[in-house]
């Protein structure tokens, strides 16, 4: 017991800031565009769906932008979060690696998402804000924001993707538990919804539908906003509270990452953990690798295009600068609901786009054969979004047995599985199969978009 | 922020011995009895079931016992646990009661049984056993001693009660993952199982039943030996890892308890947190209150009788002293699982007895409308047995505020409720009955005992 397992910091080493990482790029995002002039907008386009304090974190190039009092005060729930020493998993596997990961599933949610759910009730509540609305697909999100909008007093109207509702009575009855309203969609409370429903009465629903559902509320409505849980550059910059964590835990060990491994939806895990590491690449000369691991069947990192192309399946939104299979694109049914996702935001694009960071793309059944490894070693189930990460960790942990190399890896282990168990039982039972995709499948939606390149 | 929402101790700071409050008791407990000579029993009448280290524990009257090494070791996953302080629900209740909590949901397991679990595990391995039984309920107890096998390479048996094993499938899956086998009970695998098969192939199967086919397995196997989560004096010993991290940590704000609060099933979760801080009445006069909460439906604390009785309904297992409402007394199918069992174990019995702690019973309803008070105010959502001793909290705490004295409240949050959003549910849909048990429900199983009195 030379070493300690669990790298613990006081409250007072929570992080006071955000780390932009807009203030460190080689090279800036490109603008969003809007959608029917496609000229860059502007804050007022926002305002109908954001508070002003986010609309300005979303472009801002300030380096740090400080952590409210009243967001520190409610992430000391959970935070500063623990960071492990794999030790059992090193000797599972026999290698010289050191591996360590940051557990982000001792928050209420179980999941990195409150991180960024705590600051945008804050804001929306010191802006007046009355109500939140969101959609949520698995429901790991919708959870977050009920929990925060629960400490701050704010109401919530979360759009749940009908089929999820009906099959995941759970996290519905979790968000009732923390006072929020969950409305299966497509609902008769919105036009979005109604039109739907009216060509299909039996339709199961969309992420794309539940977005629609959730931003046509709050526009039409005076004192309610939307709000998102990835993708966006605020949503991002909030979870770098993970990685400028990891760093002073870190330093308390003596050792420095290698290797930096996140799983891949819309980018908030990865930029969490990743995004304040990549300033000792940018700005020390350092040569960390920041892998981001997708799932083989929607990989818009690995097999997608870089250009302009909506947010949402519709096409209300903005028009981001992205790698992207296509906004219709619809992935495979896979067990890891938060990574499947068409696209990937502005910056995580651009730093793809620089080779500043690396992608993979994993099927599915080798991730949860890896995630079972860590329960049985390290105790904790993680959540399926989560093991893929864990799985590429694995792959580099045995390649550096392999080369003899002493490697340190990092990985953000963003949430339990506790929720996920029928996940694991199809696993077991042999009911998971991994598809790849044919050129058709991948490309036949990007081939339909009518969006501007990004240049 | 001028006290620190979490207390947090050093790994360094994890207690090196088990608190026996067997070296302290004002009375020692009545010895157990041999089920056919009703003489009290010997170490070899135990040594098929159990190995011989825990045998000891079981009658020791030594006052520490040393945490083996290795068993500190698998608790560095996830000990020391938080300690909070409530600043949110004291808040919410406008109290000036101090309210803190010792967290144990953060074991893998989600509860605090791992605590016996990994060392049980580690005793059983260490006497070359290769393999473990139990029987599980609800899936706590199955759940944590499947992690702990899985730490020290144990099989591991878990014969789970039919209607749970059908109604609580991903519970099974956990165990699975953790590497358990899990068999429906009764089942085809031991007489006991065949017999009850044979003359009822749908019985749903119980407690009791589940608990024959475990401890029929180990006993007619050489390698195989039986592991029981609660009630016995060496499981209730080894949860005192709480109370003295709770002691450290208490130290750290200058608090100490008026009132200590625990729910109660078979004493392991009260034990863990009140049995440390008893010491202090014991030998340096003070004047704890430590209070045990039992569901109004399961009252055996309350309405029980004190004097022998079986552990299990079938009546295999030793005559124990204990507060009971008889072996074969049924409890309604209320929602926290953990808490239906007729009877209290001999050391808790005996405080009871001598009058050295307090206990009270709640319905049902009450503590799940404190739990969602709870859940929007701290976060966390609790599983329903720890809603009973958040009900019994409340209650401590609204007294305070009525008396206008400033009270400090410690109670034991022993689990999350994430695999039980199923009663909460229940609870929200207004499915939840409480029921007050009429004399004849109460005392009709008592009535039937044939065992002896404890004198």
């Amino acid at each position: 017991m030379s070493f300690a397992k669990k790298i613990l910091l006081n409250e007072s080493d929570m992080p006071e800031n955000y780390y932009n990482i807009q203030a460190d790029m080689p090279n800036p995002t490109l603008p969003p565009l809007h959608p029917g002039t496609k000229q860059p907008i502007g804050p007022e386009d926002l305002a109908p769906l954001f508070p002003m304090e986010l609309i300005k974190q979303e472009v801002s190039k300030e380096r740090y932008i400080e952590i409210p009092d009243e967001v520190r005060e409610v992430y000391r729930m959970y935070r500063p979060t623990p960071l492990y020493r794999a030790t059992n998993l090193e000797k599972m596997l026999d290698t010289p690696a050191k591996i360590y990961y940051k557990y982000e599933g001792v928050s209420p949610a179980g999941s990195h998402k409150p991180n960024t759910a705590i600051a945008q009730a804050f804001y929306n509540k010191a802006e007046g804000v009355k109500k939140l609305t969101t959609e949520t697909g698995a429901g790991q999100w919708g959870s977050a924001l009920s929990f925060a909008c629960a400490q701050f007093g704010i109401d919530l109207e979360v759009y749940m993707v009908k089929i999820s509702y009906e099959q995941k009575p759970y996290r519905k009855v979790m968000m009732n538990t923390w006072g929020a309203e969950v409305i299966a969609s497509p609902s008769n409370k919105t036009n979005s919804g109604r039109q739907i429903l009216e060509q299909d009465p039996n339709s199961p629903g969309s992420l794309g539908i539940a977005i629609s559902e959730a931003v046509e509320r709050a526009a039409t409505s005076d004192d309610t906003k939307y709000s998102l849980g990835s993708v966006l550059n605020h949503v991002l910059m909030h979870q770098t509270v993970i990685g400028q964590e990891a760093i002073k835990q870190l330093e308390m060990t003596g050792d420095f990452p290698d290797i930096i491994i996140a799983p891949f939806g819309g980018g908030s895990n990865f930029a969490g953990i990743a995004f304040p590491f990549l300033r000792y690449n940018f700005q020390e000369g350092k040569n960390i690798r920041c892998i981001a691991v997708e799932p083989a069947s929607c990989p818009k990192l690995t097999k997608g295009e870089f250009r302009y192309d909506f947010g949402d399946t519709v096409g209300l939104t903005p028009l981001i600068p992205m790698y992207t299979l296509g906004h219709t694109f619809v992935p495979a049914p896979i067990h890891a609901g938060g990574l499947r996702y068409h696209g990937a935001g502005a910056i995580i694009s651009q730093l793809l786009k620089d080779k500043l960071i690396e992608a993979v793309a994993l099927q599915q059944i080798e991730c949860f054969e890896a995630g079972v490894k860590f329960a049985k070693a390290e105790g904790i189930i993680p959540a399926p979004e989560a093991n893929h990460g864990i799985a590429q960790v694995i792959r580099e942990a045995l390649k550096a047995k392999e080369e003899g190399t002493e490697k340190t890896i990092l990985f953000n282990l963003c949430g339990h599985g506790y929720f996920d168990m029928s996940a694991y039982q199809d696993y077991f039972a042999g009911n998971l199969v991994d598809h790849e995709l044919t050129d058709d499948e991948l490309y036949s939606d990007l081939r339909k978009l009518e969006t501007p390149p990004a240049a």
